[in-house]
């Protein structure tokens, strides 16, 4: 286990030797079940389930699925493994369509490994196993940067609130929102937090509140339409979010209701910050190119399997929203907290070296 | 049955010589039971526990209550009658502090009847049953006359965004918001519904979904952090939502969240209408000594029973919000359409003799 800054306590995706082992989203808080694979095609569907969510846990997943399909060749044919491994990308890169690490970590082991001139399929096989738990490494890693350099923002006495779960649970470890929360703590900061139980899938309720439990963080959870009256009544000073994607001109894009969240900030002058790896940086896409993704009617007709409204009602269910950069205080990365003008400072930071 | 200007096809509150009868709303939209009753704690208790919701419904209601125990009187003593009145509306008086109808049905008993120079307990117990009664009717015709006013304001073609359940079964039949949404309908004009699901007790998804579907009037449902999603994305062109109390400045309290659709709609340029008749008008009360009512954190906790977060996590729960008055692009009562300037034009509507 690599040196890092500040505790890790739960770790949501691991690699074992040829395997990928995650705990189940899905069943948290109620059970706390790991699972385990070396079949791309299984972790694909984990991805497509949402047993692993959040952008960056999604990205490390993906890599670590290339990877274990690396380590289950035997042969010694390198473009019959290139092959295979073009076809597992290929694959899990059509697992979800907005999150923008997904695609920022398969990239990185196809231009590494798969597209550089190695010769042997060992060498080839190394090659991916390693880029990919270096990325699964370095997210961990720069979620504790997010961390350090987000929690300058918090004072002692905070209530921040924040949206969904943008904790451990949506990366490698630590979290991005959620780490800069428990940064702020460790560092003995004594802040409060408000989770919004981030309907369809209550991500809030079920993650957030869970993590936050476990590090001793004291929370309390809202529905999302309480946000307007907890703001109204003076009881937020913060908001905390991670991200999808961040296009280049500032423009987020995050679970659904983040939006609204961002405009309730504006309106009570409450500093609003995004938090995200600069892997989330999509710096090539416009905003009318943006695919939002729409996920299945019947996570809005049912809650945890109980139907709530008339079984085949019409449904609209994107999973995620954009909130445009004039609502957005800040952007905290690894490599430092970006503040507007968003299209001159983001394309600065993600072409900074560390 | 009086004759009205448009079909009733939903009764929830019914009068049946001596008890009351009502559509048990928790229950919906799964099975329809109506339950009676002629002891006004147990209607209370309904009102408590939200077999009966909506302001105008819980003032009719309570109404009703007062009138049964009035019925149930056999005895000659207008002094013992009258001890046993005032009992029964401070025991319903003390089922929802936010819902102004209630206190107005509850004082226009009073004022008519119990406070009057009535002798004989006969003529007491009459002079209540006919003051139930006549609110119970004119909250149905005041509903139609909204409808009429409000439809107005719809045009052909228009996608209406409603939250919470401003309908049939909030109020004693035909609706305050979705009234004007069906008399629009009934005239012809051919236009859509997207209801927000309204968590923590999902009125939208349960309720207005039942009732627009027997209507056959198209209704897209929604989680209620998607209002931003939908608004931005040019998918709302009207919103209409009623209001458990209006103050004489135009504050509007209505089901929590309400006040976030309202800043949505805002940023949008999407007008935003309130409807709501005009014993929902609380003239005296300043904005700082309206009571909120906080409700039972389990609420928020479950969803139809189901846990879904850690048992035991701290909630917030308010069950109204405050919409301020320059969010609001008219309010809609049974005596036409109020425009801004609020705090001139609501105690002029409120004042103003049909």
């Amino acid at each position: 286990m690599p040196n890092f800054p500040y505790p890790l306590k739960i770790k949501p995706i691991e690699w074992l030797d040829g395997r990928v082992r995650w705990l189940d989203t899905r069943l948290l808080p109620y059970e706390e079940v790991y699972r385990e694979s070396d079949d791309y095609e299984r972790i694909a569907k984990a991805i497509e389930d949402m047993e692993i969510r959040g952008a960056p846990a999604i990205g490390v997943a993906a890599a670590l699925a290339v990877a274990a399909e690396a380590h289950r060749y035997k042969g010694s044919s390198t473009e019959e493994l290139r092959e295979r491994l073009i076809k597992a990308i290929d694959r899990l890169s059509r697992t979800r369509p907005t999150a923008f690490n997904l695609f920022w970590a398969l990239n990185k082991i196809r231009a590494t490994c798969i597209d550089s001139d190695i010769a042997s399929a060992e060498e080839l096989r190394e090659c991916v196993i390693r880029t990919a738990l270096s990325i699964m490494e370095s997210d961990i890693r720069s979620n504790m940067e997010m961390g350090r350099n987000g929690s300058k923002l918090i004072e002692d006495g905070d209530v921040v609130l924040t949206h969904c779960n943008a904790g451990a649970l949506a990366t490698a470890g630590f979290g991005t929102a959620l780490g800069v929360i428990r940064a702020a703590w460790y560092e003995g900061k004594r802040i409060k937090v408000i989770a919004t139980e981030t309907r369809p899938l209550l991500q809030g309720a079920r993650l957030t509140v869970w993590e936050l439990r476990k590090e001793g963080i004291p929370v309390t959870l809202i529905t999302d339409n309480m946000v307007g009256y907890v703001m109204s009544k003076g009881l937020v000073t913060k908001v905390v979010v991670g991200a999808d994607r961040i296009l280049r001109d500032g423009h987020v894009i995050n679970k659904i209701g983040t939006y609204m969240i961002a405009l309730c900030a504006k309106r009570h002058n409450i500093p609003f910050y995004v938090v995200a790896p600069t892997s989330t940086i999509d710096i090539a896409t416009p905003l009318k190119e943006v695919v939002i993704e729409h996920r299945s009617p019947d996570e809005v007709r049912y809650v945890l399997g109980k139907l709530i409204t008339v079984p085949d009602v019409d449904v609209l269910n994107p999973a995620f929203d954009i909130t445009p950069p004039e609502l957005i205080t800040a952007i905290v990365t690894e490599k430092g907290i970006v503040y507007p003008p968003y299209d001159q400072n983001i394309p600065r930071v993600v072409s900074q070296t560390r």
